[in-house]
């Protein structure tokens, strides 16, 4: 895992993938005390950064493997990303989903083409189930965060971030990035070492789902309690990946740990002051800055708001405890 | 008022406004029946693009009338607009605002820094206001649509339609326009006529206050009967400009016009499909795109989605009534 296989993803991605913009208000730098560059992931195709791994994995896959077919698992937005890219290439896509995951994260997994399979997320492991179909009918298992090609395509984002941050004179150290497995925290923080190397990668997680930051704190890969509990379904995550937490360890700061009651403020914040729909597992990183900031470094900051996947139901919840925040 | 002078805006616009993505979404294309790409000017700047007319007119200024102020009327986003573009080259601002304008952009629009003075839409006449308001205190009124370097601005979002549709490999006749006064349409109708000769610009009108559309077709200037009434506050407007109206005859194509419901709807679908926060105003030619597309011509079309400052009570009407769409 490399630069090199991030500036090969962007390739492949040019044209396909959306250049999201870096945006801001004068009104978040307010409630932040420093100045806030948004990257709105949310607006990426299928709504969030997953389909630039999805892309970059399809992408790679030989004529045999394309011909066969891929298979992911995944609580909805890596799901849509694999469905999107595979539906380009022509290439049947099955998906895996807990049966618990947001109703328009399934229903939009299936309108882009995709065949889904829904597994109860307590009692039975998402992993067995795909490496059991992958193997019974020669479909190529695309990691949903600990995959190469997946990180690499993610990674591409922490490029446009580098590039954007140069053209709109940003003076940050910190870039606080949404973190579920770490498959885009380690992407972006490789972007950044070779692009931009006085910026630093941070994961944002929800409390009770803080794996990556006391993996990161301890020096050993630690898992999480739960599996369900957080609003922010898109990024609980069992641990960080083998491939995912040595990147981390070297390259990123320190986690920052954000209860589910700021993500849905945050998401009120982006409606009214950005005109942005965040799910609130894609407004933690904005939380983070919004809400805890003095564990935050430099005179500005960089959020990447990865994803709006949200059922209206929730983000209803969001604008009538938050209103026009 | 000449293609030179938006040229010219677009200049001093460079740096300051924001180049707005031109998104898609295969669910949205499916309901209309055609591809659509949607230009999204609720992520510029102060929500809405009337922030490319007041920059050009504030930047116009000379230096003794950049001294005394500036003084606008506007239902709010015009109000914004303005207020920002003076806040950024330190200019007193006052804005004439009616009392029954969203709470959210009279907020706004103190809190970029202007004086907000507050009217009675019904009985009193906004432009005698703010005229009496400019010769007391030697400020420069800037109208919110019949003025020159305000449709220069205006059209400079027309340039980059221009551009992203020649990017984008668009194959479109229509490029529809959320209209109130005219200043956006006539503004993007020039840019076109010089930029992509294939393209016209065709005026989207609430049920009700459609005197642009009856005015194109009888090919006089036509009022409207009421001044409130519509979900759509930020168009509804009087009548068209006297120099708005014969551009927009030589240059645009038949109005369509659009019930507020349809505008709930497709603030819905873009809420869901494209993360996007649109206010009813600001949606109503995406719903034109989704919901009257027998009336347009062409395989793709484009739409102008002008604005997103929605009170958050009336985006959560549009969600309980469409949810994800």
């Amino acid at each position: 895992m490399n630069i090199e296989m991030i500036n090969d993803a962007q390739q492949r991605l040019t044209g396909h993938v959306r250049v999201t913009p870096l945006l801001t208000s004068p009104f978040i730098d307010k409630i932040a005390g420093r100045r806030v560059f948004l990257k709105a992931e949310a607006l990426q195709h299928t709504g969030s950064f997953k389909f630039r791994g999805g892309w970059s994995a399809v992408s790679t896959l030989s004529a045999a493997e394309r011909q066969a077919g891929v298979i992911a698992y995944s609580s909805g937005n890596h799901a849509q990303g694999v469905a999107a890219a595979a539906r380009a290439f022509e290439t049947r896509a099955v998906i895996v989903m807990p049966k618990d995951a947001p109703q328009l994260k399934i229903d939009n997994t299936r309108a882009l083409g995709a065949e889904v399979v829904l597994y109860d997320r307590v009692h039975e492991n998402r992993e067995e189930i795909g490496q059991k179909l992958a193997k019974d009918e020669g479909l190529t298992l695309i990691r949903p965060y600990d995959q190469p090609q997946v990180i690499a395509g993610q990674g591409t984002c922490g490029l446009e971030i580098a590039q954007q941050a140069a053209d709109q004179g940003v003076n940050a150290r910190d870039v606080l990035v949404c973190c579920g497995g770490g498959g885009l925290t380690s992407g972006v923080a490789l972007a950044l070492e070779e692009n931009a190397p006085h910026l630093r990668a941070r994961p944002v997680e929800p409390v009770g789902f803080d794996d990556v930051s006391r993996s990161l704190a301890s020096g050993e890969i630690c898992s999480n309690d739960a599996l369900t509990g957080s609003l922010c379904d898109a990024i609980v995550t069992p641990a960080p990946g083998a491939i995912t937490f040595p990147i981390m360890q070297r390259l990123c700061g320190p986690g920052i740990v954000v209860p589910d009651a700021d993500c849905l403020r945050a998401m009120a914040v982006a409606f009214t002051r950005l005109k942005l729909v965040l799910e609130p597992g894609g407004a933690i990183a904005l939380a983070a800055a919004l809400y805890h900031g003095s564990q935050i470094e430099g005179a500005d900051v960089i959020v990447v708001a990865s994803g709006g996947n949200v059922d209206s139901a929730v983000f209803q919840t969001a604008l009538t405890q938050y209103g026009n925040s």
